[in-house]
């Protein structure tokens, strides 16, 4: 056996052991962790590796924003403790009974909600995914394998050190979680090739990162996170709510899969709108890229390419498409967005019921930002990622996203006919 | 584009206005395929096809079973009638509202159940597969592209061409289902890259064809079929209870996947158990493989080998394996079975509880055969096959698990904080 192989089959021998934790003990061992966390000893462990991570970034002259995400202190760490114990707090999915029935011939049928068994995260530089990854997998009753960031291998190794430790301070194998320190290529294409010990890969991070995953995995994967997401303003719109929710939409944080990346203006309100819209982009500095039919009424614009529609930027950029009709800016939208979130500002109900029913999106708005597709903004109160396939889990994917089911069926001698 | 990618697209374009039809719209049309099914002159074109299978069968000399499974003559192509017939009964799923919610901000959320998009389905000689899939798929909002066995090509074609016949005639676009008629491996291969264009890929066959689809697809697959089902007699079993069930499971019907494979006794009732077994086995003209502690008492056995014991025999044979504890019997069972179903007989209800919660297969018994596992059995009403992962549906899949959700979320305004 490879280590990688190793390691996977090593966590794979753990999962049962996991998935029979009753909530109690989960909830303790979180617990235990969030303290364990707060740990002067630990703390100091963590940033130390923390420091070995940043000095090599900086040699590698990391671009500062990366350097940030890699960077813990103390006031993240607590942060990342807090998010743990938030997780023990959460309702226990596991057990839930989803359905029951009693047939005809008295089998008596439960589909009662069980962990997955191994999950595999894949992630880029930010340590913290590292133990809510672990708390969020744990919680559901599953082992987990992670991969993240070469970046972040001291500060990953030793978040997963105290995390072992936890584990095997309350009785339950520190093989529940496994992590793949190596850095080399070669290790991460095998790992993405243990369908036999991982029932899941979930990547987190940049869309190409996801990409590679979705390319390149022999374990089925959830495809999360990028998001090219549209606002339609219909001719019916109320133009004083469009205003705010685009501002909300493109400024409140570009770099997140939520925010808006292009704006369709139905060309009967252009006139009236796209003024307003000028002015209040310019006052946050967003660049315009708008086509034919709209650069005029939008000085200081540049021309959209078709390229345009199809981007999603993460930065202070919004592409404008005009339509001629509701049926155009359904259309155009399937055809140029990702399926994340998608809104539509209308006081026509026909309008907006057609676009909840026709965009094909996980998420679909009507008068409202696509800031909120978030597992916390929908109540969740926890998120592992914002799925955009169509496969298991669509959306913001919460605990329940990180279970299976199996049906228990109970006789007394049934055979069949 | 190549021939394949083509008829993907179509397909694809073809999968909103499906999505959208109402439910007595698809209803309409699948009584109305039934209803052509017996029509004198489709019932000729598809015997005629058929004819031109057969015959192309019989020269290459293939087996019997499988001549067998290839024929349609009018009784079949009834029962294919009615099956179509059966699904327009079905309550539909889509639209069904999943979860409802009102967040403190006033955002009403609405999970609502909707189609998939697109489903490819590859399947091997039977061509009832080819309608059944169709009304399945078609029932759930999607639209569907096949891809059967190269034996039944003739018959699909001429199936498919009543139903594009039935879809035109009804106003609906014949691309809402699309066949790939080349029997060229290459293409088989393509159209198991078609990820742009199909949403998930689901198998019907042997073990050998979902093997090949789960290693060369890029698109998602639900694995199904493969079952290497237990029975576990227990210290505590009630013996009369045991016989029949283990009688049931091994002999009812040999060929499928929910039959018994492989028997777990107990060391403590082989004695008593054992020789009951041997006789019912006998009487059904069952070779026993078994192992040291078990073939002393089982006159005529073979000695089984580790290979036995993972072994999906679809036969008269079934393997015997002696455990001194529950435990052994649990860790042989989710080391050797394929995670289908399993059974347990035992009178002792911690036993049972044990068992349902630690054995890992999408259904697991207590005291009742294996061949339960099916959607009609669950109450399902139909069956596209049955699930032996975890992601997104397990065991039997009926509609609802041809259908994914989507999030819709209206509001006044709402911005993010």
């Amino acid at each position: 056996m490879t280590p990688v192989e190793k390691l996977c089959a090593a966590v794979r021998s753990a999962a049962p052991s996991v998935a029979g934790l009753d909530t109690g003990t989960k909830n303790r061992v979180l617990c235990a962790l969030a303290d364990r966390l707060l740990e002067e000893e630990t703390v100091r462990a963590i940033l130390e590796a923390n420091s070995i991570d940043m000095e090599r970034g900086r040699e590698s002259h990391m671009p500062e924003g990366r350097l940030d995400r890699l960077l813990l202190n103390r006031e993240r760490l607590s942060q990342i403790a807090e998010g743990v114990r938030q997780v023990a707090l959460l309702p226990d999915p596991i057990g839930e009974i989803l359905e029951e029935s009693v047939r005809p011939n008295g089998l008596h049928i439960r589909k009662v909600r069980v962990p997955l068994g191994v999950i595999g995260i894949i992630y880029e530089s930010r340590p913290n995914v590292t133990a809510d990854a672990f708390a969020l997998t744990f919680k559901t009753g599953n082992a987990v394998v992670l991969k993240g960031g070469s970046d972040a291998i001291a500060s990953n190794l030793a978040i997963v050190s105290a995390i072992k430790d936890v584990l095997s301070g309350n009785g339950i194998s520190p093989d529940a979680v496994g992590i793949i320190a190596s850095t080399d290529r070669k290790d991460a294409a095998e790992f993405m090739s243990m369908r036999e010990y991982i029932d899941v890969l979930i990547p987190r991070g940049s869309a190409g990162l996801i990409r590679a995953v979705v390319e390149g995995s022999r374990i089925p994967v959830i495809e999360t996170g990028s998001g090219n997401c549209h606002i339609y303003v219909d001719e019916s719109a109320d133009l004083d709510k469009a205003v705010p929710i685009i501002i909300n939409a493109k400024t409140q944080r570009i770099g997140v899969c939520n925010a808006a990346e292009s704006l369709v203006v139905h060309e009967a309100v252009k006139e009236r709108f796209l003024p307003l819209l000028l002015s209040s982009m310019n006052e946050h500095h967003v660049e315009l890229r708008a086509d034919e039919e709209s650069i005029g009424l939008l000085p200081g614009a540049v021309p959209a390419t078709e390229k345009d529609f199809g981007t999603e930027y993460l930065d202070y950029i919004l592409s404008v498409k005009t339509v001629s009709s509701l049926d155009e800016a359904i259309r155009h939208i399937n055809r140029y967005h990702t399926g994340h979130s998608d809104a539509i500002i209308t006081e026509d109900e026909a309008a907006a019921e057609r676009f909840l029913n026709e965009i094909d999106s996980a998420c679909v708005y009507v008068n409202a930002s696509t800031r909120f597709t978030d597992g916390f903004e929908f109540g969740f109160g926890a998120e592992i990622g914002i799925s955009t396939q169509k496969l298991h889990a669509r959306g913001p994917m919460g605990l329940r996203e990180l279970t299976s089911y199996k049906y228990k069926i109970t006789g007394n001698g049934q055979v069949r006919a």
